[in-house]
């Protein structure tokens, strides 16, 4: 709490708006050296992550639980995977996330990359056996080789070429010029005057200490979830049961540590928290308060604040539907 | 079998070319007079046939089951639904479905439009209690409300008309130009001498007899399968299981009939027949022969035919990914 209120201070003699002026989104991601973005990868990367094909069963693909035609995510509490089977977290969205320093709601994927890694391989999401058996299946469809080729070279097809493709597509999902970006670059009539409002008390109540940054997903990366433990609310919506960070490191001192997820376009994403039990955004914005930051807000704050946070929703570029390469007289597997 | 025989042999007369070059697919599909094509209905009909909140659990979409992006289908024996729960039918294409003459594979729907009302209340397919639900949902979401006032008029929100712009999309899913087109046209290149021996010998062995006109999918509507019982591929491949369109009348004349399915693409929709128990292309053709016309393909045919039936893959229409509606600050249930 300690650094939250420090934030809030300094923001506060800065002057919120000048503050909250440097951070409009930018429009393109930066790219990892090993992987510079190139168009014929972002064109195969767009193939791989509409694919069901990359599942076990052939139903479920990245845009499965991370849907591109909505706000990046799937509108539900635990997402989907093979056989029907139910996640214990709420798919975050891919909207932006090439911002997020870490990937999943635990970071314990360092990049893009080595996060489009995990899902397909995980026995309740896309439960493929192995990378082996998805590079296996990719190799016997041509079209497949044809568009490895052309984004990196002949019989190029492995984990590593199919996962840094996805990346270097996501890292195209980015949703510029939202009514606060205009705002932020000098049209003052992009949000509304309850918008604005909202806007000051996010930054004087203190939620900018951890979602600022053009993303609002920083300064830091992780932050304790819930910071006041409070047993109505744990009967309620369960936010302490799963152990966050920890669950990955085993360490004690990474008990119930989120990775802060980005605001941008959060209110397209409900459910919310980690385990999507809180339905509405108003509710998470009342809980935040009173979790985080020890506060309770009236209905008229959560309201202002909601209106600003649904001045976050960006534009979504137009994208054209991948053509998937078919497997002329036979199927999957 | 008699019947198939005769136009066999009118088939022969007039020369395989000749009446193959009458049957290029068009490039437009007639819309029923109640329900005229119109570029905001096609718009809206894209976006509800890609939308997973036309579901129960919010997970399945039209396009889960008959992806756009594929050929049309998923490329599975039985498609999967809400839950995880698996049908007993494989999802028939919907690429050029505008040119059926009956929709389902027992030909129950009558158009587009009374096919699309179906798998939504389905309770193992996308499980909505019912329209009424489904048009409640719509309701909520004020882009939705928008996207049927453009297409619909005010306050137009219904299953008519939802099932109206969904047809409407349907519609347009259209591949023209495959090999096959391109020859009949006059491009004699277009096809391989492979190519067209096989299409020689689907004309003489009596395959066109069912499979004829533009999508291949006539001149009759609907045709009994296997007309061979065959206690052998009974034990293999059950495809008698099913009483195809006598499940939906209860009529003993209507035991084993099946819409006579289209023929384009076919290549891309593997595994085969209604129950997706046959899984290739080669094993289709032969079981065809066997089955329907009591006869042993050699290899060579078999090879021959799939060839031809490789060049009615046709050019999948580009299309732009619809942008779904959100709802913000809340999720669907």
């Amino acid at each position: 709490m300690f650094k939250i209120r420090l934030l809030v201070s300094a923001l506060s003699l800065a002057g919120s708006m000048s503050v909250m002026a440097a951070e409009a989104l930018p429009t393109t991601a930066p790219a990892p050296a090993d992987n510079p973005t190139t168009a014929e990868k972002v064109a195969l990367g767009k193939m791989l992550y509409h694919d069901p094909r990359l599942s076990s069963s052939g139903t479920v693909s990245c845009a499965s639980c991370h849907n591109t035609m909505l706000g990046g995510e799937d509108n539900r509490g635990g997402s989907v995977g093979v056989g029907g089977q139910v996640g214990g977290r709420s798919a975050p969205t891919v909207w932006n996330a090439a911002f997020n320093k870490v990937q999943f709601w635990d970071g314990r994927a360092a990049s893009l990359e080595e996060q489009a890694a995990g899902p397909v391989t995980n026995p309740i999401e896309m439960g493929m056996k192995s990378w082996n058996e998805v590079v296996k299946r990719l190799k016997s469809i041509e079209g497949y080789q044809q568009a490895f080729e052309k984004a990196f070279g002949k019989d190029s097809i492995s984990k590593d070429t199919a996962t840094k493709a996805i990346a270097a597509y996501e890292r195209t999902l980015i949703t510029p010029n939202s009514a606060f970006d205009r705002y932020v670059k000098g049209d003052k009539s992009a949000m509304t005057e309850q918008q604005v409002r909202g806007m000051n008390k996010a930054v004087e109540l203190g939620c900018t200490g951890c979602h600022s940054g053009p993303a609002f997903n920083g300064p830091g990366t992780f932050q304790k979830f819930p910071v006041n433990k409070n047993g109505y609310f744990e009967a309620q919506y369960g936010l302490s049961d799963d152990k966050g960070r920890a669950e990955d490191t085993g360490k004690k001192e990474d008990e119930h540590l989120w990775k802060v997820p980005t605001l941008r376009n959060v209110a397209l994403t409900a459910p919310y928290f980690h385990n999507g039990k809180v339905k509405t955004l108003e509710k998470a914005v009342w809980l935040m308060g009173k979790l985080q930051l020890d506060k309770d807000l009236s209905d008229e704050d959560v309201a202002d604040i909601v209106a600003f946070l649904n001045a976050l929703t960006g534009e979504f570029p137009k994208q054209e539907m991948p053509r998937l390469p078919g497997m002329p007289g036979r199927t999957f597997n």
